[in-house]
């Protein structure tokens, strides 16, 4: 696109007045005005990638399902469709400078996306940019449109985008990471552990197999919640009656976004909630806080089964990727779980951001849709980006200390499990508690006692048995 | 069954010794030594009925099932049903003293049920109570089975059971008060209102109609977060390997509890997740606080649209219930949304604890079962009472407050959007700001700037139509 | 007090009309429709003994200034003052059967009280109950008052007393015992972690002494956020102005309680804030989870470091209290650890409620007072007992397990770190490495390098001077 | 500074070897490891210019007391002080290019100054970058320090001056407004409203004074948290005890700190606490939490009493700074109240993940460093930005809508309660009722039911002494 000399500046009007806007910039007054109104967090809440892409997704749409219905015409929705693609395409970022902190449906942000695609369009069409002539950002761009169901719908489609795009693929990576490790170990007996004290048997294929059977719930459980996003309320307008647009409109706009995007987008069947309420953007915050808390078992029991290296637990071995400390030479530190817990509370800080901001809504609105869509697009990014680099930087090198393992089995008294069946829990307990008491082996405790001849021993008590069912 | 006077003791035992419990109880030791141990709370956190009753379905099915694997005698499992049937009918829940705070994996619960269950079985049996002869807590009323794996078993049975037979009856019956409203004003237009301002016309029906939607959504996720809870840790034992459990004991002990519920319950997939994690429990959680949320906007819409008498909004008019102030004579207060937010609250403070539990298992196990377990069934029965409340006290006698409505409808200067395709946005925003400015009607601005013709506005700005697509 | 027989009733009314109450019972007609519009959570959620007792204080002193003030006739104050003994003394808690969930004023609580009160004042003058003759339960004992000060005052009342006579003891007493123990053990050299990896030694005094110090922040932090609950606000009546008090009314209330209580509360400087906003409240409750965070590190440090008994760290030495398995023989786990670590995350979710719950309020009322001052003192009921328990049951028996503390100091790397200002971190570094790599001795791996003599290495890397500054 | 061109590499090392850093940069090979390992959110956590700044004074108090104390040659310190005053300015932010999710002791961000700071004095000194000489990144700029007490250290010195610089003028300048305005409109009669529904009268002043107290309060609450960020962990190092550090260091350096800032720093009594917990942070974030509280209170108290125009409340009137909507035109939103409440929900969030973090601590340190401050900071900047904007675009330009105020008051039945003390409040009762039903004004009610007469009327019943005590 033409770029204008900085340090110029055009008129651009709405309906409170006209005002002075950089010339280099394709937007008008009402996201001049917004710039000026909320310099909220300006350095790190401003509108990135999937939001913008969204509204490009949502203004091209809405083009051609205007036109498709006769309510724009066909000249100018080419043009609002090519000027929308630019948007799609992330060649008009710099023209979308508002941020999460404004009108709390979202207004100026639609605003925005109206203006830079009108004057976007008038430019291709050869006109003058601010005169809303051939193509108006309200009349045309924001046909039958309302920001109160336009940016709800971008919400859900740039979050649906986020999760297919962005996490599924990273976690699913992690994930099967942990899958080939789990098989890997499948056969690696070693020490179970419940309130932190030792317990019966496990396979180290197991415990991490654990692990995975989390990550496998709460996945599915974010994809259930996905569902949800796919009913928009475009076509409700307004206030969830569709006033102003097409009867049609909402269904077939979604029929363009699902063509775009190819996920099932479909018209809400009940758009007044739609507007009103964000309870799958809830649904969608709360299901990606299970999955945070899954990573955080996980990246918790990773750390402790390396810890050490000599006076922890110690029957797994990390990837050493930086020198641990600045003070204390040769340490080795756990930090990608480190990383990864962190990230855990803060998706647990943006999920108590959005259910709170979605309790608030009042009548026809919901007004906090902005700082709701933020959050979870955060989440996203940061449970994607953190389960990538735990997965490259630590899971694909866990090992097992065989040393350590193997010692650690070798002294455990829960053992004595197995007895049980054959002598009763009573006894049982007679035997590890002496063992226990007098520093002996279980075996040592088991004869001594009287309670089974070493044959017994040896045939009912074995590690790998004792991990079967 | 029998009951021995007060102030007589008996001798109890485990494997730490022997101490004096109440005669007329038939707990034993470690449920004699955990009251000692965990005086926390003890006014309000005892254990009610739900699980209770889950605990004794627990160890009726455990028993059948050992039986038909031949684990259990006939005869000794036949007592234990008997005396499970007791604890399932809520005859002896004076035996059940303990606490939520307790040991994290619920441990002393489920030996309480063991020691009830087995001495209530000696009693049938006519045998020593104490004298774990012929049925032992352990070996036989705990046989194949771990508190780690039988206490989450429990939880699920006892939030299953709970939505089903509390809350799913009682938030429907809001939703179909609700719903019959929404049917009953279908054509009753209103103002509606977004950002708290006057907006575009709506029906009464479609507002009320936007609440029900919302609560279909969340009843349907709160049922999709109950299918996650069919799946039982049962067979998992001690760290998920089923160590003493027969290897079939699991799925068929979950068809015992699926006869005696009807619930279509099963042995989990992955019992290392079903003991280190209860994140269908989080989801559920999670469920409910949407359901709150949507309960919560509710409300804080009937209180709004019935505030005043005089200086508030008053479009409707709720029942008044109880003198609302004691001071201010005459008032009438929304008590019943008061009730309800405050519900609404309550239930994301528990939706915090039970998502903050959730994410500190270690290992095979998560100690923080209890909490986690009291928190959701204390949302389910705040949201089912408060529901009900809400219903027969506030729902069922909502009304329209005609005159009020109709004069708001015709002072309305939003109606001028029915303009937009006419006249366009720029000149319609005009004749709302005249209208505004000068205290006019919408008509007598437009016919002003002479934007329209009578005729024309007759036909263009008509109300009910507005709320039609 | 006289008690009529069960089954009989009375007629009591109010200004919306007469209903039966049982005979038996103290309670008038505002109570009695309370029980009937909010069956809600009835089980759980009857206030008890510190709101009940509040109020008792709060009309005590209310009807003290009012005669005081020449508002009350004397004799009419000092039956009133008689009925509010004996509410304060516990002696009519059977007449306050109201639960939580009901106006978000606790409008009929403190009508409750009211009536309580008046139909205890005119049996004690001989009169007949229901007749509101000589003592009137709004004219009389409510003189002055509105629900909407009076139940703010009474939730401060009530907070301030179970800080003072509950929680600061039983934390305290916690925390006595912990600073015993770290002097008992400020000599007693062992390895300290970082990141759960082997880092300096420091002493199990010190370690302890952490725990100690965190505490006593975060009682500091309560009793500093106390100090804002001496606001009350008393003299307020229904919306901030004191309408229909006297204009002394607020001041010499407060000077009653002090009387009553010790505690110097004061008329609060800002009556519309104190009816509007209770956020000396949600400072109390946010300082209470700084404690709970406390406690939970504590406990949390406790059961990692008494882990094992063979396979964790094994470094301390807690009680066993009781069998910890129902199927592995002779375990002992941490409960201790886990019923307070449960409080925790219960008063995390309490917290969310109170903090919530005190941002709704709207003009001149925040209609969330009954779920914030329950939650707030279930809090501070929990942690104290839980403080307790953990206390008598674990904190008084810790004991250091010296053998594996040796034996752990004896083979950690980390002491490298002393001779960082010899010889430099870089090298430091080199000598832990080779240590860890080869399995050796630091001592063997330093000398082996050739970067430090014999005598050096024992002059320089001295674990007790490690652990001094 | 020299810059080189862009391309070149320089090899930079560190204990785990040697590689390439970009030449234009200043940091060394932990820097350049740390992006490598955490692309984690890097959009959006990137460290701004607080912490950056916090760790230049911090490094360069650190090298003025290892001067005076003999720990470092002067000439080394003055190369540092002079590297450090540079990264204080601001000159070379682009130099810390790390992001929060990193090693959860902040080691690297810690390294990253070291780094820096000893390659700027390298380059000042006229030697060669990443030769470590003659200014080592360990041996001198981290001299007596480890990240474990620097990055705490600095962390506390980021948030005070944040809260100093940012936070108090912001949130002040619109206390200031608002107290402005509360004694403007000291007098303005207007209806107060309890539980939504109108109450007896307040004056606008007092309506508005009830919020100033709020923020007095919160303010107030804030800066006695502060007071607890005044300790500082530094003098700790690794673990606590101080191992390498002289033992003045602590106290000096923190009085370095009080030099270059003028805030009372002072090193922590107990550092093994300051190293293991942040519960000062904690304490902090929950008083924003408590301050964000109270401006949504207040935020939305603006909006509603600004609701209308013509079908709300509508007794004040606030600036209309933007087009309110993309399709209704003439449309005016209470925007500021919008984005002002869209942040509070953001600072909840933000403290749920501190304190959540805050509770995570194991042993000898919290590995949830980073994700606190950022969180921290964050909500300072919110709040701070949103006030002043709120300030700016709303609360300067609130003015009451005197005939709406003047209308409400004079249908407002709640007056009655000036009668309860003449009439008692049963009589009230019935008036105000009388008056509700049959549509009355209260005085034609009471006249009607003959309880007063007109001149008892009249001067009884005086809404602006109803406001006065």
């Amino acid at each position: 696109m033409t770029q204008t000399a900085q340090g110029q500046t055009r008129k651009e009007s709405d309906t409170m007045g006209t005002l002075d806007v950089d010339a280099s910039r394709l937007w008008g007054a009402q996201t001049e005005r917004s710039i000026h109104n909320f310099p909220i967090g300006r350095d790190t809440f401003v509108w990135g990638r999937p939001v913008i892409r969204a509204l490009g997704i949502l203004k091209k749409g809405a083009a051609q399902a205007n036109a498709e219905l006769g309510e724009l015409p066909g000249d100018i929705a080419d043009l609002i469709v090519q000027a929308a693609d630019e948007v799609i395409a992330g060649q008009l970022d710099d023209h979308f400078p508002l941020v999460v902190f404004q009108t709390g449906s979202g207004t100026q942000s639609n605003m925005n996306a109206n203006e830079v695609i009108s004057n976007r369009a008038i430019q291709l069409a050869g006109g003058e940019m601010g005169s809303k002539q051939p193509v108006h950002p309200n009349d045309h761009v924001n046909r039958g449109q309302s920001s109160n169901d336009t940016f709800p719908t971008a919400m859900h489609i740039a979050v649906v985008l986020e999760l297919n795009e962005r996490l599924y693929g990273a976690v699913g990576k992690l994930r099967d990471t942990l899958h080939a490790k789990a098989e890997q170990y499948a056969e690696l007996v070693k020490v179970g552990r419940t309130h932190l004290q030792d317990a019966t048997p496990i396979t180290l294929g197991q415990e991490i197999g654990g692990w995975v059977a989390q990550l496998d719930y709460a996945l599915a459980e974010v994809k259930h919640a996905e569902q949800g996003l796919y009913d928009l309320a475009i076509g409700g307008t307004a206030v969830g009656t569709g006033l102003n647009a097409h009867p049609s409109f909402g269904a077939l706009a979604a029929r363009k976004y699902e063509a775009e995007t190819g996920f099932p987008f479909r018209s809400a069947e009940n758009k007044f909630a739609a507007l009103s309420a964000h309870d799958a953007l809830v649904q969608t915050s709360a299901a990606l806080r299970t999955l945070a808390g899954a990573l955080m078992k996980m990246a918790n029991d990773v750390r402790w089964l390396a810890s050490g290296p000599r006076n922890g637990i110690g029957e797994i071995v990390i990837p050493e990727n930086e020198p641990g400390s600045s003070i204390m030479p040769g340490k080795v530190n756990p930090t990608q779980s480190e990383a990864l817990t962190m990230v855990a509370t803060r998706v647990f800080g943006n999920d108590a951001t959005v259910a709170f901001a979605g309790t608030q809504g009042n009548f026809q609105l919901n007004v906090f849709k902005p700082v709701m869509v933020h959050a979870v697009l955060e989440s996203i990014r940061l449970i994607a980006d953190a389960s990538l680099a735990f997965n490259d930087q630590c899971a694909v090198g866990i090992e097992p200390n065989l040393e350590r393992i193997e010692h650690n089995l070798s002294v455990n008294l829960m053992q004595v499990t197995a007895l049980n069946k054959h002598i009763g829990y009573d006894k049982a307990a007679a035997i590890a508690k002496k063992a226990h008491k007098e520093g002996l082996s279980l075996k040592e405790a088991a004869l001594g006692l009287g309670y089974v001849t070493e044959d017994e021993f040896a045939r009912w008590v074995v590690p790998l048995e004792m991990t079967r069912n």
